[in-house]
């Protein structure tokens, strides 16, 4: 299993606009092979900025890599840049593998 | 849904000790309610050192504090500070709440 993230610093008072850029997005994902999940995150909020990202879970790290290399990648990404007046600085990419885990009874 | 991660960055050379903790380590939360997943995921490596986090899922916020509360709680940390000497720094600590979300077809 792998979470692959992507951190969104967005100015105070953009938070609705930027929640609104995500609600209205066709992201593409939904058959892509070894897709599992995607949610939009809300973090905390500091003063100069209300940190978000972007959380999807995939099968493993190859199935993203082959998604990022994708038409359905490039579709979900065609207009990305159209919003950057919401953003504090570019979006920041962390990619996790699974070490161990477990789940509820 | 509520994603609480909090983020450690491990001293290279240190990350097979630190995987180790957390494999021999009882975190008492198969029966807390509310709980949904934990995994310890590992993140990307840099020259002083490599970001780890442990990820856990919650049915809210709410279930996630009252956890914070509790005596499972205080026993999955009683040992925590055992360890500092992996560490470059305190774990820091974010958690997120779900705005919106898709799972795979």
């Amino acid at each position: 299993m792998y979470i692959a993230m992507n951190r969104f610093k967005i100015m105070p008072g953009s938070e609705e606009a930027f929640e609104k850029v995500w609600a209205d997005r066709d992201t593409h994902l939904d058959q892509v092979p070894g897709f599992k999940e995607f949610q939009l995150v809300r973090g905390p909020s500091h003063d100069d900025y209300t940190l978000y990202a972007s959380h999807t879970v995939w099968a493993s790290e190859d199935a993203f890599v082959a998604w990022t290399k994708s038409e359905a990648f490039r579709a979900a990404h065609r207009n990305a840049g159209d919003n950057k007046v919401l953003y504090l600085g570019h979006p920041e990419f962390e990619g996790f593998t699974v070490v161990l885990g477990s789940t509820g009874g």
